[in-house]
């Protein structure tokens, strides 16, 4: 399926739309085989010991996720997750940022699901492994007739 | 199995050795049941629509989860999260603090499964349900004679 | 929400709708608070050493959520499983049934989801946890009104 | 991490140890990467419709990641299944079999991870993708000294 959101339109998209998390995610890769994101890891992600926290892992995975599906099917902002598995394998690696790729799985008319590995930047073992569903609304035609 | 961290305990546990979350989370009962922990909504938990963040629900889960085993088996801060699955049900209500009834469902020696459902106070119907397994350090013993 | 299907209606349709599971699985109870649900443990469903096989309780989980969300929209029987997560917590006792008590969490225009523990016959020592997302097909209205 | 079990040993292991299953799975790719296993199937794994059952395409999820397992710890029969998530992509073809595509994403010294996609034969599209967790007894070393 086309890409139809380069790696700036994802960015511009973030930024304008999720004020709050802004700075902390960049897009780097969005092709026919997915995304890559990274985590720009500072102070308020870290737990005792300098490790990257769960909570910012699995915010790291959700919107590699979902940039892989908005890829695809324009800025559809009202797109949520509803459901994700994650696994937590190893230690991220201290003062290093994340890495999470993407792979888009399924993209039906309803629901979209992606895996995505998060690696430490420079290590070839993954720290984290997560899938997600996410759900897409009714309006997605008008929606993106629109922009 | 006999509750070994009380409500104050916890609280305190979670102050001293997380000082990154806190202020936003708070433990409000600790007992042969299991834990009911609340998140004080701010307003860097609110994603557009002023609805809680999806890794704020998660971060909520981790921690109501982790105090429940904590109370079990006393402050083994090496405790860590293997495994989530998270399933969002609704959108939290706006304004409304967000609370996370939490049942321990297996007490290994290496692992701990509990279950949460997330609730907007003041409603019966969960927003979130979440499963997660944490893999309990073989210090465990050491450190509990320790305390 | 109504319960519109009976415990009897519930293993009629099973019956006739699943012949090749006929017989393995009995619902025992079907109200507003959930379903439960009965293997009748064979030696097809061992593995070595007496217990009940994974897939085994995989199975019992999802007739247990199915016939949950039947309970409340009619014999919808296309409705599929799009999502399941599982915790195996204790090795089930050798010769006993397995029971799955099963809550419906949410039950959407197009999503369903709920959770079931499974436990062996006699023990208030849950074997297993299981979440599961169902997804109603749009047909369902139609369908609902030919039966 | 070496491969100590090839695909002869894994099918003959699973032919000795688990003869219930015996004649549905054959493993057939172990090596660095992960494993390919095979579901082979008859009537008894089809769905109203034609269509692969969730709980058979659960079984061959699980036992491709207990082969990526043992082909590198060798035949350790303990060995357990702790957690596992599943999707469900599409509708299997009918008449064809099941293929599952696992690689080992941590193996540590009591939990190893894995994930699986599973594809009708022929098929780029996956139908499932799985993750699963096992528990690795402590037994281990012993174990595979007296083989």
């Amino acid at each position: 399926m086309e890409v139809v959101m380069d790696v700036e339109a994802l960015n511009a998209f973030l930024a304008r739309d999720f004020p709050q998390i802004d700075g902390q995610f960049r897009v780097e890769r969005a092709d026919a085989d997915g995304i890559t994101a990274r985590l720009l890891v500072n102070e308020g992600h870290l737990r005792p010991g300098g490790t990257v926290s769960g909570p910012s892992m699995f915010a790291l995975a959700d919107v590699s996720v979902y940039c892989a599906v908005l890829s695809r099917i324009g800025p559809v902002a009202l797109t949520v997750t509803t459901n994700a598995s994650i696994d937590f394998l190893r230690k991220p690696a201290a003062g290093k940022d994340l890495l999470a790729v993407c792979r888009l799985l399924k993209l039906g008319r309803s629901l979209a699901v992606a895996d995505a590995l998060i690696y430490s930047e420079g290590s070839d073992d993954p720290v984290a492994r997560c899938s997600m569903t996410y759900s897409i609304p009714p309006e997605r035609r008008v929606f993106s007739a629109l922009k």
